[in-house]
């Protein structure tokens, strides 16, 4: 039974975690925080993989629109194979990893210490090599994660990040709209029968496209991240204005594209997307919060209200997680342990 | 007739055009790195989509590796859409497109001006939006580009990032390198019956995967895209650290690989990837100028010998170039006038 996996306990966790987190991490930070505006840090450099680079993403625009900061991925080969590493002068770097345990990662935050920069983890382990290696330590709080495919520590991840960002901004408002995250996450598992019965329709679906733009840029990548590690679809996500500058030659009837259209300054855009997508006749699924935008969908997953744009990436990977935890069960594949993946993984 | 097209005239005018921007954009690369070094820059953005998003992905390396500089990628809905810049304090700020003509890739350039950063263009046209934005411009010199899949403006392009990186480093051995890339690209075209012939088993793939990383990580990008927009297959780009963090969960028996190989410092490692793609059964494409990595692959296609892994970017995508045209030749696909795409993309 679904209900018994690990995988469904884990995203159903997800409330109480963003919970705990969000109290017990406030301190830390808000310490980071006054670090980083006592040292007058514009830049940030982040180091990741997999689920915890999809979190990267995020940070990338909540950073930058919200606190001014200019963001970038790091280039973790630079550190490993080839050993020439870029300069951080007065760069704060952050490391993102839920067991805390790639050597690359570790190798890029031990070589910013050298170098003098501020140091962040984000991490599931609080005693880790990475952790043990930055200057401050954001614990995700989220308790072992047994499924291989990673889902509370994602949200996990994106809350430590919001709460970075409301610290360095000390804005009341962004704060009251992080404290209700909690239960805003909650309310999407009303929706879980509907969700169950949608992916029926997606049993045979080869190839697919998820499409995010701005803060759920984010959540077009882990959406295409869940459903190759759970459901062995060929996925690959776009920012709607990447997808237009050639892939969209891809689309033909009946091509499936699942868009994020959370309400917000990008709804617009998203939704001239949307048209663009149905000149072309594609099948699309639109995961939304606004009645319009998900009146334009075959298929249509809704978000919970209320949410803020700069928030929506923590409730609209929701539907996303379930959608493709159901597919994989539709499909009769283990959901816990998807085949010849680990739950650590340790590249260079 | 395949050789009557734009496409294929573009690609085989490669060398002429790389000698010529060689040659004459060397005075304004050594000026833009005069100033770099004069405002003691160490972090650059850089705003680009489509293909020149991939010239910048090289870039993230090459300018990192060669010349200790932090490179991020600009996310340029904060300066459109959410009308958020972050700050770019001591940056250089990079603007590539083909045609100068994408509002927000000006637009990124626009606010790193207003805010007094250094910026610089690199365009084929130089009296385009961009280029007049711009306090640097690298002309590409690539003549008109008729065919919408961009082939000889992605080669340009990188090989202006490699001038100016030379310009950076004053390092002789690296300049002569430099020198013979035109040649090495030409020598590419030899093998041109053999990849027509190879295209033939790929008649029928419907998706696949296309690996690369460091340096090549650009090319695997590149290549994922050539092949969307000319062939219509659901291809994703991965590096193969990155793809072990859970996309691998995709491989099974047959299931279709291409992998960038050359020499160099990444070569053990991406070896030892290929053994891992076989202990899953994969079908391996490998694209190197190793005699032994040829070897491990199903299909091998060879690259010209004697080039450095940092400048391999600008011989091995040619292969893939060609590939790319001849399997859209043998669907009996237009490969000059892809499905509904046009060669100037204006997003927001």
């Amino acid at each position: 039974m679904l209900n018994q996996t690990n995988l469904y306990h884990e995203i159903h966790e997800q409330p109480d975690i963003l919970t705990r987190l969000l109290h017990d991490e406030r301190a830390t930070a808000e310490a980071l925080a006054a670090e980083i505006r006592k040292r007058d840090i514009c830049h940030v450099v982040i180091a990741a993989r997999g689920t915890s680079d999809n979190a990267a993403r995020y940070a990338k625009y909540l950073l930058g629109a919200a606190n001014g900061l200019s963001v970038g991925l790091a280039t973790p080969s630079l550190f490993t194979i080839y050993e020439q590493p870029p300069k951080f002068n007065h760069a704060l770097v952050v490391g993102i990893s839920q067991s805390g345990k790639s050597p690359d990662i570790v190798a890029v935050l031990a070589e910013a210490r050298r170098q003098g920069a501020l140091t962040a983890a984000i991490t599931n382990i609080p005693d880790s090599d990475l952790a043990q290696t930055a200057d401050f330590v954001l614990d995700l709080h989220a308790g072992q994660e047994k499924s291989v495919a990673a889902t509370k520590t994602y949200t996990s991840e994106l809350a430590a990040i919001a709460l970075l960002s409301v610290a360095l901004s000390g804005d009341d408002e962004m704060n009251r709209a992080l404290a209700q995250i909690p239960q805003k996450v909650a309310r999407v598992f009303s929706h879980e029968e509907h969700i169950a019965q949608v992916a029926e329709r997606y049993r045979y679906m080869q190839a697919c496209v998820t499409i995010g733009r701005g803060y759920n840029y984010a959540t077009a990548f882990e959406l295409s991240l869940k459903l190759k590690e759970l459901t062995y679809t060929v996925v690959e996500p776009y920012s709607s204005a990447d997808f237009l500058h050639g892939p969209v030659a891809l689309v033909h009837h009946g091509f499936p594209v699942i868009v994020f259209a959370p309400s917000g300054k990008m709804l617009t855009e998203v939704k001239a997307f949307v048209e663009t997508l149905q000149g072309r006749e594609a099948e699309v699924m639109v995961i939304s919060d606004d009645d319009a935008a998900l009146a334009m969908g075959r298929v249509g997953l809704r978000l919970p209200a209320g949410v803020p744009e700069w928030l929506s990436p923590l409730t609209s990977i929701v539907p996303g997680q379930l959608f493709a935890m159901n597919l994989a069960n539709t499909r009769g594949y283990d959901v816990d342990q998807p085949r010849g993946l680990r739950k650590v993984t340790e590249t260079r």
